[in-house]
Order: structure tokens, then C-alpha cells, then sequence
């Protein structure tokens, strides 16, 4: 059902055991194929993240860095993590990632938005959003809200999102 | 310290014993007067809400009444709860609110920030959003963010908050 809106090019691959999959990237995770490319990517919302490896992946797109004590406590105190990987056996690399804020109740906020810029194109962030949204409804939450930066309303805008509805503007604070 | 910025109408009152502040209010609570108006308000994020006051004034700025029972869950998963207060020794009344979510470490999101209409206009939403930065700069958080409805944009504006930087948008979803 996740991939009902999906680009026709992304199909569910099954081609990993169920029970490997479980096994190896927790409960409610599953692979998928994308036309004309071998890897099999895996979403996953228990697989634990190395450190290391996600400041990398958020290096590749441009982030500034942050200290790791404090995004390791932040992935701690949000509601979901989500972790996209290119599957293999023996090490299955991190190339997407996002993690959700909010009361677990009423409404969410997205952070972190990432895909590795060398997987981007395929389809990757949407089934990403797509994974994303289909849990946070699982758990009731009904208003989901994210900051787009300039250049990724267009994303967002192909996906259904509402953007500004009524006016509202999105205000940001920093402590100097 | 709070109020370096406030107008000069709003004055630390200090009528209130520390103590008695304490008790009633819970640590790190203030109190403080506006000219020409007898009140003393107290802003605080320990006092427990009462949930139909809660709701009644939230009705008073005409929001969608939500289900007490998820605003009870909501409230115990935010990481910051002000609620403002006009003092009375019997009944203290609820007149104004604001929560936050987050991670608690890198980002913060307000939500639901309302004053009684009867007392707008008197700065008291200004003391809020002070107070509530200040506690939120004290647990070591650096970005706040919140989205302004269309008819509230100036406030924030004249508060110093920053619209939008760098042509970033607010993308709203809701669950049908």
C-alpha cells in the first residue's frame, strides 16, 4: 500500500526473507527495487544508526556540522527515526535518512530530510516520505508540518503537501 | 532579565512573596503588573493545567476543539508547557498558554500560543514568547521554529523572529 502513489519504475522487491529482513532491520521495515538498478534499498525505523555514518551522510548534503553527544541525545528525543539503506550482507550502507519531532500525539514535525545526493533522482526521497507518513498516521498523528528550504518546495509540492495554507508563514529563531 | 526588552507599561511586580510564588506557581515562575490595570500576572511552567480551562480558553481564540484525551497525552509529550495566569488567592485563572515540542536538544517548535481576546493587546503574549525562549535558551537549545497564522505574522515580525530565510516554506499535511 505504501507504494500505491510510487513512480511505476519502484516495485517492492520481496526479494529478501521476511524474517531476514526483521532480523536485520527490525520490525515494519521492507526492501524495494528500482528499475534498471541492481541494489536493493531497505526503510527501516529500528535499525540502529551509526553515528559516524549519518554525520557522513548529512555531510554529502551540504549540513552543517553538529556535535555528536547532541544529535545523538536529539535521535534519542524524537518520535521516529527514520534510516534508508542499500542492503548487503554484510554491511548495508546508510544513503537516506529523516527523524520526526512533536507531542506523539497531535502532530509531528520532519527534520533532517536526506538522500545522498548520488542515489537522488530514483525516487528514494519519496518512498522515503512515503514510509515516513504511513507511520506517523499509524500512530494517530494527523497534522504533520517541515520547514522546506527554496530548494526543495517543488519536492514537497508534488507530493501533496500543502504549502502556507491560509497565509501562515513559518518563523525561525536562533540564539545568537 | 526577561523583561529587557518588554515596553515600559510592563513591570516586574515582586508583590508576590518568593515563596508563596513558589508554592503556588512552581520554580521559575514570575510575576509581574501592567500600568493601569491592578492584575498581577504570573507566567509559569510547572502549574498544572486544568484541561476544561484549558480548553475554554483555546476556544476563546476560536481554535477546533480537540479531544481531551489527546490533549492530555500531547501536553505530557511537550517539552516545554507556560501557562499565564491572572493571580487571585483562591483562583488563579488561566489566560493565556504555549507549548513546545522537540528534541529537546538541537530544535524546539512552538505550538499553540494564545492569549484570552480580553487581555490581548496588553503585551502579555510578548512576556510569553520571552519567557519562553529564555527557558528554552536554558536547556542549551539553539533553533526555535513555529508556524504564524497569516493574522499573527507581524507579531512575531516585530518580535524579531525571522520569516522564511533564504526562501524556505511551511509544508502542512494532514491525515484525511
Amino acid at each position: 500500500m505504501i507504494l500505491r502513489n510510487s513512480r511505476s519504475s519502484i516495485k517492492k522487491s520481496n526479494i529478501l526473507e521476511k524474517d531476514f529482513l526483521t532480523k536485520w532491520y527490525g520490525e515494519g521495515s521492507f526492501d524495494f527495487q528500482i528499475k534498471n538498478n541492481e541494489s536493493i534499498f531497505v526503510c527501516s525505523k529500528y535499525k540502529e544508526l551509526d553515528l559516524v555514518e549519518l554525520d557522513q551522510l548529512l555531510q554529502t548534503v551540504g549540513w552543517s556540522r553538529r556535535p555528536m553527544r547532541r544529535v545523538k541525545r536529539a535521535l534519542e528525543h524524537s518520535i521516529l527515526v527514520i534510516g534508508v539503506w542499500i542492503h548487503d550482507n554484510k554491511f548495508p550502507r546508510l544513503i537516506g535518512f529523516a527523524r520526526c519531532t512533536g507531542d506523539g500525539v497531535l502532530e509531528a514535525t520532519i527534520w533532517d530530510v536526506a538522500i545522498n545526493p548520488v542515489y537522488q533522482g530514483l525516487g528514494l526521497g519519496k518512498i522515503l516520505m512515503q514510509y515516513l507518513l504511513k507511520e506517523l498516521r499509524g500512530i494517530g498523528i494527523s497534522k504533520v508540518t517541515l520547514f522546506a528550504d527554496a530548494d526543495v518546495v517543488k519536492f514537497y509540492k508534488s507530493q501533496g503537501w500543502n504549502l502556507e495554507p491560509r497565509g501562515s508563514k513559518c518563523a525561525f529563531w536562533y540564539a545568537n
